[in-house]
């Protein structure tokens, strides 16, 4: 029982679930997934699943909500064709921005998806750079939360030298996460002071710290239309910056994005395949690092019974 | 507390949530739901709702996920903002169809939504007819289950009489239905034995049971490409039927539906806004009736305490 | 761990729990059951089922709150005696036919009795020929839900032989179910229009579709007092059938049944033993094909892990 | 909401519901139950029921199976038809006595009960001299737990005066109710020290106290098959106590207890009717009082949100 | 998975826990467990855990509130280490003794900490000689509940002999456990009938049964401050028992415990240590017997799936 | 129902308890709330409280496991004693420091803690300054949650002025805090980049941003042990601050703070009455405002359905 391992993935990333598998030396467990006249999505999973320890690899990208919802079906075909166990491998979590009641009368978005999946058949959870790391405390169920922080580092050391970087917060927000990754790096940090109006819609922003004939490198969980991404670039360039270098995790890549980055002045963007960068979103300084390696691991290990936790040792 | 009655609407049946209002004299609730660069879906509810008795109204519409997922984070939003009761009104229900195992290793998605919804914040649940009765009981919270039947019926025995009419099920799975109908108007029933191969895709019938001269009545729950209605009124008519009309609660009418229906040789199809019909899905021998009356009329009864029950006496 | 099956058996149906664990070759596990003074119902397990992998056969027969009760109570003994797994198996669910609500403000006993099953302890069950099969979603745990028709029209079609037949629905609600078995076999189906009046009082239908010099065969998912079926094959003689069979998985032919059914002019009933039928409960032509065998070979491939869904292939 | 009142009634102690409603002076709720052929049993509420604060009185007395299942099917049709609170009146909750696990692998019915009628839909308890006080920690929900004992003992009081009474426990089980009583009316104790070997065949025992010349008060918290009583009545007789009287809350009277309890040389017997005693069951030396008036005062104190505990001082 | 067995200890009870171990031929798990400046607790599981069978250590003493936010924060983070199974060991479960309303408007708090300990994510709980029998029942996960007594009563059998001896139960509220124990030794049994005042303040009893020339021997299930024993020995020795030895599972022995029962003419006072009995509290007739091996034994059949209610035959 | 307000307290913070009971013209509910030998708590609730709306004030300060467990008890003792609605006012949720996993194996004590509370009876809870806004989304019950931000900004822009005032974090954790205090005031911000070693122990950091020559403001959500602020203070003066004012909601000031705090050439330190804070505790510099005031209103609204959101407008 539980001896063998599954892995299925939705529509989200299925070139990802592919490259989890090669790693793995796993066929994709092979599931039919289509959609009726009136809209309704229909999942059937085609292989015996009794008792196996099962792994379901989707991405909350465009279209979310049908992501969303095709990834619960499969949660609940699997449970009630007696799966031992299911885990869900979210390698990007959308909602986990809607972490907080920053208004009234709106809903913890994060938490409610988080309920819903255990409700639909859920397990266990495997994720990688939620917006929050409080967010892991909004599962009910056993969460192991990756980062791909390691892997945009190691590559910025690699083709940059951290000689005379300094790591940059975009905003507020994000300082403490880029606290922790400049300690990590034994580098100084900055932050870009901004003062938010909306939700795309950003002024022009001023430099806390000093970035003077430095190499900045701003980190964010995830981006998406990268407009905010060209004032910080500009922003940073006008405070004395030598050149500006991007790591994010989550590649959006949503609507102007590429036109975006594209004009940003990055050095270069470095960003991962949680989420599927297809070749239209790909341009000369976009740098797409594989997070396979590390959820492949990850899978072995929670299947075995190994520490999770010495990935990160 | 809970002497105020409270609207709101998602945006899949806008149109049918304002007429609800009219009758109960009322406004619709003020929502702002909006959706972010990386596709998530935002709520806000823009009025006090603590302690109040609030329903809100949404069909599961294409884009049936979009759709459902709107419902779920206003159930969520309205919960946390201490709404006193939330009655989920979900006039289509389309995943209702998704009722049974059919096939090995499938989702009861009719199931989980209910077990969603709940999870969600749903206190209870109005809702129209359901593609089976037995739908209801997935509900672990109290549902009340209005039938448009009366309405279509009287329509049709208002504008054609009934002396010579029999009623028909459109295939096996609905003569259930249907044979309760033909009880309720005395009247004789027929049903096209359908040989199914697929999703759309049905073979020429026969009709077991008598309709030579007669006016033949075809029920169905809901009707969405129309691609079987165009077979079934052939047979009937090369049985002997002297005219068919049809009646259908729910009106998808996606894909090519409109140019399905209009090529049908069918007297008159009758539906319901269950469903929002904008203009481009009009044409001339189509008639909707509306169930905002109904609906109304139970949601103040509901509100009230008083019995809904008695609305089908 | 969960290694070892361990059959278990309430009192409603002993003698099919033993031909079961005849086939799987075991014995039936030893359990105490009794009744005290005030009535109440005393279970003791009386063999060790740590971890095991326990199946409890339980039919919702005559006298059916006991044999409820008893099932919990059991159920309840196992969980807490730290069995690692529990089914209830029941053969026959009698609830099933409460699935919906058809007057105001009466129980969905169907589901009601999933949910007690769930908190008694139930993990898992497994059952046959529910009366929808809708009620299958009204479970929270995974149901197995296998059917004796291939097993009652193999021996109809072995010693009728199926050219001249007609699959008859002894009323509309049966006409889904028949339309199945119709379209599996490849032979027509006709329905009976009866229009009910009460539970056993029943007034004489008539026949939809053609029976004329057919060998007609009415499938029903279970028999009680066998009233109605006398009007049935009255019915169908008098619509120029040339003989009337009859198949039935749940037996349960109470009160005025053998009665009935010997005058009933059936050539003969088909049913099975997912209810005991005692020899007193015999007669003539009533034939009772085991379902054992195919009890016994889901719970071995639940147990090992081996698709079920492979049953009906 | 919630502003009325309603009580209904299983079919357990009918004339103890139309007491309770005298003293309240409401009706009794208009309620079918009934048995289809296949003994399932069938409820409906004849009475809107919505947002109302509804009472559903039954005892679990034979036939128990029945009256429970009963029971849970009329709390699932009163939430279903959205009652605004539930609270189940349980004068004699039989499995009370399932309070522990004194074997291996038994059910703790008396908390599977509980939970059981949690998951029917009782919102609230109230119930009458559970067999241990502990019993009340079983339920999820808020339970009101009154006593009759004070209705016996005033009783006792008055006809027979405590001068020279001794208050005995029939077993050492007993002694820690009994012990509050005698501390309760300032009276000795003594305690019968039985050595039992089975549920109904009890040794003789011997009396640990002195009862010599005094009026010996036996306290129960119900009496079944009255055998105990005899040997309890001849030991105590033979230990010199001038004469017996014996008090029980809950009146089974099953099997040869009239024959029994006739032959005991009790000089009076006291109970109460949280069990129906039926004319058959009654002879010269049994009094019965009532529970109604007690029963009354708490509806009507629960109903109108005074203290119940108020009820004790 | 679920192979290994692991044994971890909170602060109560550390010495046990090693005894134990040694007895099952383990180390003790490793644990951090420290307190902030702002006294929250922090703790920290050091081994990896995932898929074990893991046990955590326990006894409610002194300091209580903090052993048990104790015991939940580990049984919390075991489990969202995505541990096997987690049983909670708790040697003493202080709590049992509030295990009913015996004042209105209190908590049964026996009750709440079973479903605390279920919410922090105990899988089953392991416990020994609850003050009443009936709090098993308080618990939804499976309770093995082992006892001292036959630890006790051999030592006092093989160092006393049992020839004159009688059981005495300190208060009525024990006498259905030292009558229990009577009949196991087949030895006469008293009662001291206290009438009580407060939680310590408790009056002079007298004896119900006969000490005269007697060892009495008195159980209790715990002993806190030793001020009831006290006066316990001396009604006894006034009654004429020839010496009094006493009995207890759990030595609280607080406040002015050491003196009191050092003065109390107490013959032997023989405890267990199921809480922890520091040198400090150690005197001159006070014998501690260790439970160590019976709770080895017990988690190790636990662990392979042995009967564990074989360990009392 | 529900339309009496009763307010009671536990031990750890009843001068503010009294406080907002002036405020709403309430007396304090009786509580008795004592400690057993064996050092369990027992809570009686001494008045009536069915159906009422009932909210009990208790901060998690030292002793916090007394604390918690007091308040779970109480919430216990109210809900079997069938209050209508409870709402658990924490002003300071100590455990929301323990919000994420940066260690492996560790609890999120937080998201624990809300899970105790709705399993102990809380219906909604009101607190303050949580230490990070996504703890908010830990709980499943609604969440009312304040800031006492608003009262130590307006006492320090009454008693300063801000014109050439800078906001300064402590930490990169405080960043966004911070940010949003330093938009709201429209100030420039700074940040101390501090690198941690342990808990307490912390080296001294440098400053992110320009503070020289301004009243540098640090804002904390706690003080504890206020180490960490005497190097703040220092660091800021080092960089040219020309004083230095701190505020934080909660004043913990545990072990060495009052020491600490007076040594550390701050201009004032502004606290909160979320703590209970001792004469013993107080000093010149410290001055301790009341959120006793905004707590009732939060109060009033909350029982009167009137929006909370409105306090913040």
């Amino acid at each position: 029982m539980k001896d063998e391992l599954k892995i299925f993935a939705g529509n989200s990333n299925y070139p990802l679930a592919q490259e989890i598998c090669r790693h793995l030396n796993l066929p994709v467990g092979e599931l039919e997934i289509m959609r009726f006249a009136n809209d309704n999505l229909f999942v059937q999973v085609l292989e015996n699943v009794r008792e196996r320890d099962v792994f379901v690899i989707q991405s909350f990208t465009h279209p979310v909500s049908d992501h969303i919802m095709e990834l619960m079906i499969t949660l609940d075909a699997l449970r009630s064709a007696s799966a031992g166990r299911i885990t869900a491998v979210i390698p990007y979590y959308s909602y986990a921005r809607s972490d907080k009641k920053d208004a009234p009368r709106i809903s913890i978005t994060g938490r409610l998806l988080a309920d819903l999946l255990h409700t639909a058949g859920a397990n266990r959870v495997l994720t990688m750079d939620l917006h929050a790391p409080q967010v892991h405390g909004f599962f009910s169920v056993p969460v192991d939360h990756l980062t791909a922080i390691p892997i945009i580092s190691d590559y910025v050391n690699k083709n940059y030298g951290l000689d005379s970087a300094v790591v940059v917060a975009a905003d507020a927000g994000g300082a403490k996460r880029v606290g922790a990754i400049a300690e990590r790096l034994r580098l100084p940090m900055a932050i870009i002071d901004k003062r938010r109006k909306g939700d795309q819609d950003v002024h022009q922003g001023f430099v806390v710290g000093d970035v003077k004939g430095r190499t900045a490198v701003v980190f964010e969980d995830e981006i998406a239309t990268g407009s905010t991404m060209i004032t910080t670039v500009q922003t940073l360039l006008e405070a004395g910056a030598a050149q500006v270098i991007a790591g994010a995790t989550h590649a959006i890549l949503c609507g102007p994005a590429v036109h975006n980055l594209r004009n940003a002045h990055l050095q270069e963007l470095i960003v991962t395949n949680t989420c599927h960068v297809p070749p239209e979103k790909q341009f000369e300084n976009l740098t797409v690092l594989s997070v396979a390696p590390l959820l492949a691991k990850a899978i072995r290990r929670i299947h075995s019974g190994e520490s999770v936790g010495a990935l990160f040792t």
